[in-house]
């Protein structure tokens, strides 16, 4: 970003988790302007030491006096750690942008993908939300279709990977394949199932519609992001054996015509997705591909031959950047560019 | 199967390959009534010994000779093989069940899955295709669905096993893996790209329509199989890096609203199908549930959200059994049964 902004102090809430870790890592890649860095976690983190830029920091528990002085709250702490801490913060007079579920279809609590919806930022009152890793790759490509030829149905199938599910979640799929190769078993306790070869249909928790949340945090949230609340949606979403980045695969149905080429046009004129679509010699993302990479990838953009209007396609993108804390610290970049820190508390 | 029947003479062609030795186990494990046995595979395999029901085989390279005297043909060595040795066994007076892709979609080759279009099997002129893996676990599925509430238009995204790819692609799966536990490299050589720890939305080759053939194999078998020669049907193949078992996530519209209730009942009247769908106790299959299995799974079964009369399901099975060996032994049974070993020489 320009760094020409006054520096902030921000804290981070959950930083010794995955997504924490990555919020340290963006920061720090992009040079975010920052005056002073708090990071909090629970008790059983509180002798961890944290590198970042070079200097050694502590960790603290989050509580009222901790977020004193604070302009920016990065959180990814959880449901019940943001739900409790939130309010706190904005109270002590810091922005909270929650990477966590508890907020995100509260009408009172923007939902941004800047680069989709960013000018709903200037409605905040303190709390900012994260849209899910799943919803946050996918908004952006439906966006410009949506622009170019309005969105009539959405049918998305996803490939998503275990880093979703946190640190320990990676490392059950790593003992769990390793047990495995050596004739061994692991059983699973993070995941409900084996993970390791093999796949699970079932992401967070069934509803009595015989969804998962997550399937229905994708059908509500793309519907507010999108600002269309009545959008044709559906979703299943399944957990695959791979570290990092979730893929989708994506049948929209067009109000009008749009040919694969006029789409992947559309999509390369946005800032954050890249088209990977050559595919006679063999040129479309894999989840590895996107890894620790910044774009949402599309690929295999074709006609659709179930439907006159249809296009498919592949979206791939690093679950942790683009769907965590890359999206929030270019929430917070968005914020400052626009001096949007505190307009709530101001116009109230 | 009912083995009162007269025992045949059964030839495998591409006895050493992942299918081949599926062929046999089915074979065994159902007592399909074999006078002889004959094992073709190509030269480099003609070294190798095989068991079956506890004898062991010896292992020729086919020509025209080797079918003498064969009542039934199961092949699969691939397009090639097939396209060369087929019509010759026929000529010898064998029926050839063919597992490529080489007659598929010849208008004078039945295209079977039995319990789904069995009765087509009469017209066979003495080479009958089965279908691509995920094809053959879709149309079980697809066929009551249809008959009981009209099928408007299908969506499908596959999850498939390497071993869709052959013996060598399980290989490579596991020696990648190995690999990267230990922080070395193993360069793809059957596949496009790394597929351990990853996911691969390419399968078979791309045709000018952006499409792969896999892909279009699974929209024109589906529509022949079901004698639906224009139904709305689409599909994104993707490698996954599982072992054994293809999964797909498919959402189906139909003609008259069915409710899931309905779907359930109307899919456990299949002799094939199974119905794993109580998600409240997580009742769903996963790869590793349907590996060595015959019944075809499926669950996830929801009204779907985006369309008043569609549902969406994950089907689940093992594609080496009910994709490959146990369709084509299934149709060797039928042929019996029926008395329809050499029917339309009979009648030319």
């Amino acid at each position: 970003m320009d760094n020409q902004h006054q520096p902030v102090t921000v804290a981070i809430l959950g930083a010794t988790g995955r997504v924490g870790q990555e919020l340290l890592k963006v920061l720090e890649q992009r040079n975010f302007p920052i005056k002073e860095l708090r990071l909090l976690a629970s008790a059983r983190s509180k002798d961890t030491t944290i590198m970042f830029k070079g200097k050694s920091f502590g960790v603290q528990e989050p509580c009222a006096e901790a977020f004193k002085g604070v302009d920016i709250v990065l959180a990814s702490a959880g449901n019940d750690q943001s739900a409790e801490f939130a309010p706190i913060a904005v109270q002590q007079g810091a922005v909270v942008i929650d990477n966590s579920n508890a907020f995100r279809m509260d009408p009172n609590v923007p939902l941004v993908v800047p680069e989709v919806n960013g000018h709903v930022l200037k409605n905040h009152r303190g709390i900012i939300a994260n849209p899910n890793c799943s919803t946050s790759q996918l908004v952006p490509v439906l966006k410009p279709l949506h622009d170019a030829a309005g969105l009539k149905r959405v049918i998305i199938s996803t490939y998503q990977s275990v880093s979703g599910a946190g640190k320990e979640a990676m490392e059950e799929l790593e003992l769990q394949t390793r047990a495995i190769m050596n004739d061994k078993e692991h059983k699973p306790v993070v995941f409900q199932k084996q993970i390791a070869f093999n796949l699970i249909p079932h992401i967070d928790k069934f509803l009595e519609n015989g969804y998962t949340k997550e399937e229905m945090k994708m059908v509500d949230e793309t519907r507010k992001i999108l600002e269309l609340p009545n959008l044709a949606i559906t979703a299943t979403c399944v957990r695959v054996p791979v570290m990092v980045s979730h893929s989708e695969s994506v049948t929209v149905d067009l109000e009008r015509p749009l040919s694969p080429q006029q789409a992947r046009e559309v999509l390369a004129a946005s800032p954050i997705v890249e088209v990977w679509d050559e595919p006679e010699r063999g040129h479309y993302p894999t989840p590895i591909d996107a890894a620790n990479e910044d774009p949402v990838y599309v690929g295999r953009l074709r006609a659709d031959t179930s439907s006159e209007t249809g296009l498919n396609m592949w979206i791939v993108a690093d679950n942790l950047r683009i769907g965590a804390a890359l999206n929030a610290v270019r929430i917070a970049e968005y914020l400052l560019q626009h001096n949007l820190l505190h307009p709530a508390v101001a116009s109230k």
